[in-house]
């Protein structure tokens, strides 16, 4: 067989089976070996941040790795954003990098560059393909450092020559690795602290969100009469009725500082030390109060669900010792629509086993607090704060669950980063509901300039401006083949959202949020 | 005064007055000091690789920087693919990329990255702000590297802290390096060469497309009677009625070879070796003949308009002994909309002084053979081969030039890697028309799988079809506040661009391609 044929079979053989592809020339054997490797799904994304947002999206969901297919170093930059994004999610991606042939690299052609350059600033692991008899055990190499734990960006450099030349190499096939079994001294340790009777805050994140785990940290918490919080920016958050009760540290540095005040132990599971998203001047950046011990409770190779069950047994929590939300959407909203009524009107319909892919920036925040007590759903994060991921990482969350309604919330600036992510979602049929929250401006960083004093900026205060001209927001879903709705009162939000979510397929509601 | 302000001053003062735009709260300072520096010209864009794109642009048709202003790692990466064709342009371009506090770097905050890292895949230089009293110095530096000669990229790094700090320190001007005199030696070398009477062919691009230097390279040419090639990608090429004329080297590597057979001497001006833009199975990558001698007559820093001058006057070239293209545009077309016929419409009606910004893919080459003999135009390729630069392009070229009709020929498949662009048309009123070639696929990459004998790929061929869904151009661009018609037949494209030319501002033609 071609080396492109057994670079594609490691990669369904081994679980990727979904590729997120915007191939070029380079890749023209890759994209001709689809016909012999039925198993794997190519899906065409028109630009390449939707390909590497939506293989974010993807690992989110089914925590197993999509692949990317991209061409050449220009393919890879417009990937790197929202692979910044998966890297601090992480999701496990496998990137495939077209590149020329390996004998006409030094021809330095025009669209010749430093591939793995770029690679490394992203990726915990970078490969060149030797020829085509590498191809498989380099594949396979990269999908088991994809798959860590933890999940991890591997990228995959693939020279023509070695997709176009034959090989009788058997195909590799790599199984996920199981994360190392917690250490039980770091275990006692966090028990021992939490024991003492001091005040302590429990910080979950990452693998700690979900199933057991975050269940088992709400019950060592509750035994151990600690606070339990997760952190800011979570790559996925089980929430809802039925779901585990998480307050989520806030995001401006003095609000992390109060909600932290006082603490004598922080422990970590799954999560990092928290520091603030920007340096303010005279604020800290360090977020941990003085005085504070941090224990962390599992590496982030190990296994973190395991650590917080053997914490909660040792502290001897009842097995139905964590705090679950009850149900308590909020009413309807009438009247003017403004992120509020937005937020409550998302309260309130939110359906059942909903995805949330969150890119709302000023608007999340009220967003997050409205859907507390909604019907059970998963929040999924812009974890990296690179603007342009929400409706790719919404595509491939559909494609990866294509029972669930998936809603994308969208500030009106973050939308137009990647905004061709609409017409993967028509091409698909993927059921998304991306709402566009216009508010005519990058609201936050109105709100930062406040913040820094800088508020008589004149022609500073013109950059923020997205009013002259507006985006029509229902025009360029449609223009993309996704049907729009304008909204603009909470009466006319709550019936566009009620259609929009009873109905399969994508569509977009440009939200016209006042003031 | 701040750092911020010092930054832009320095900026203003060595010439650097417009800055292409995508702000974040790391950059508030330098948002906030526009209004002490009335001379800089910010321009905002909604994805960064507008801006970098439109950096080029204005480059090109200044041949003097613009700035960028980015933000962090995430909004350099949204950069860099058009930062590869810039600097495949040579063209100057001096990035700014804020970045976090100095002191908040080690905290690893979601947006830390590898900024540098990043910057070095595409810059000739890279800096970093020590603080806010090394800010002009560090600013300076970076427009004289981006000035060269040659222009290359410079990308300084500003921490907010160097921003926000207090300087005394003067302000830096820096003025434009001259290249230096060209070698005489390679200048005898050359002339000696052609003088031979061996066959013998001159290739030029960069510095010497234009002005005296293309006009002295068709005289030394004539009088050696040797054949003048201009590269196949130049970042500028004088063409139409009463400029040199000049044949361009062919695109596929077997059309190079043909072009070059027999060739004893290739001299490079301003050009480097022509090399395949791809490898393909059995064909060469090195496309010089066998047996053909390659002289440079002038490096990269030279003078190598000085340098061409100097080698017609060696050979005795008459002053007047350039060939001139005569004005014979091609008549208007009627019937059919297809490339042939869309590209006699463009050569019937391309206005004089027109800025033509070309990233049509395969329609380039009817355009191009049609507008040979148009009104004169300036005529701006995609160098690097990444795609997402023609709009981009064609909104720096039109800032820079507001007196000259930009005209945008992009394809459908490569208008969608940048659209954003168009929403910066109508924000600053750019006198940008762009036709859109829509045949409703990635036509270029049909070719390659024919020419790689993939044809048979029934899968991977679905990965070039844009037609499910069309993409609507004419919604597209309203949706962003710029006018748009769509035109199905020869006279209907006849119609529109007619109109969108002899009108001021931007518009969008789709133009629709039977076949």
């Amino acid at each position: 067989m071609l080396g492109a044929e057994a670079l594609l079979r490691t990669l369904a053989s081994s679980g990727v089976t979904t590729c997120f592809a915007n191939p070029g020339t380079s890749e023209m054997h890759l994209v001709a070996a689809l016909d012999a490797v039925p198993s794997m799904r190519p899906v065409l994304t028109l630009a390449e941040g939707v390909a590497s947002g939506a293989a974010d999206g993807w690992a989110r969901v089914t925590g197993r790795p999509a692949a990317t297919l991209l061409h050449l170093g220009p393919g890879l930059s417009n990937a790197l954003s929202n692979l910044h994004n998966a890297k601090r999610a992480q999701s496990p991606v496998v990137n495939i990098v077209g590149d020329h042939a390996s004998y006409h690299r030094a021809s330095d052609a025009p669209l010749t560059s430093d591939i793995a350059g770029l690679a490394f600033t992203v990726s915990a692991w970078v490969g060149c393909v030797a020829g085509a008899d590498d191809m498989s055990r380099a594949a396979g190499a990269a999908v088991r450092a994809a798959m860590g734990p933890p999940g991890a960006i591997a990228t995959l450099i693939v020279p023509a020559d070695a997709a176009w030349g034959a090989t009788t190499q058997p195909v590799e096939s790599v199984a996920p690795s199981a994360p190392r079994a917690p250490n039980a001294h770091r275990v006692e340790a966090v028990r021992r602290a939490l024991a003492s009777g001091a005040s302590a805050v429990l910080l979950i994140g990452g693998a700690a969100m979900r199933g057991s785990a975050v269940r088992d940290a709400s019950r060592a918490a509750n035994a151990a009469k600690a606070r339990l919080f997760s952190t800011t920016f979570t790559a996925v958050a089980e929430r809802g009725a039925g779901r585990v009760l998480v307050n989520r540290l806030p995001y401006f540095p003095e609000q992390v500082v109060e909600a932290l005040a006082g603490t004598r132990y922080l422990v970590l599971a799954g999560a990092s030390v928290p520091v603030a998203f920007f340096a303010y001047p005279g604020l800290p950046g360090a977020l941990v109060p003085e005085g504070c011990e941090v224990l962390t409770l599992a590496e982030p190779e190990e296994d973190v669900a395991a650590a917080l069950g053997a914490l909660a047994a040792a502290l001897g929590a009842p097995e139905n010792g964590a705090t679950m939300t009850p149900h308590a959407p909020p009413p309807l909203p009438t009247g003017r629509l403004d992120p509020s009524s937005f937020a409550q009107a998302l309260g309130a319909l939110l359906p059942e086993g909903a995805i949330v892919s969150d890119e709302a920036v000023t608007t999340r925040f009220p967003a997050l607090a409205a859907t507390v007590g909604s019907a059970s759903h998963d929040w999924l994060c812009l974890t990296g704060g690179s603007l342009g991921l929400g409706m790719p990482m919404a595509l491939g969350a559909a494609l990866a669950a294509p029972g669930r309604p998936v809603i994308t919330l969208e500030a009106d600036g973050s939308a137009m980063y990647a905004p061709q992510a609409l017409w993967s979602f028509a091409r698909e049929g993927a059921n998304v509901t991306t709402l566009v929250l216009k508010n005519r401006r990058y609201r936050i960083l109105e709100v930062e300039l406040e913040r820094l004093q800088l508020t008589d900026a004149r022609r500073g205060r013109e950059l923020l401006n997205l009013s002259a001209p507006e985006v029509d927001f229902v025009a360029l879903a449609r223009s993309m083949g996704v049907p729009g709705v304008r909204a603009t009162t909470a009466e006319e939000v709550v019936v566009a959202m009620r259609r929009a979510f009873s109905e399969n397929g994508p569509s977009v509601v440009e939200v016209v949020l006042e003031g």
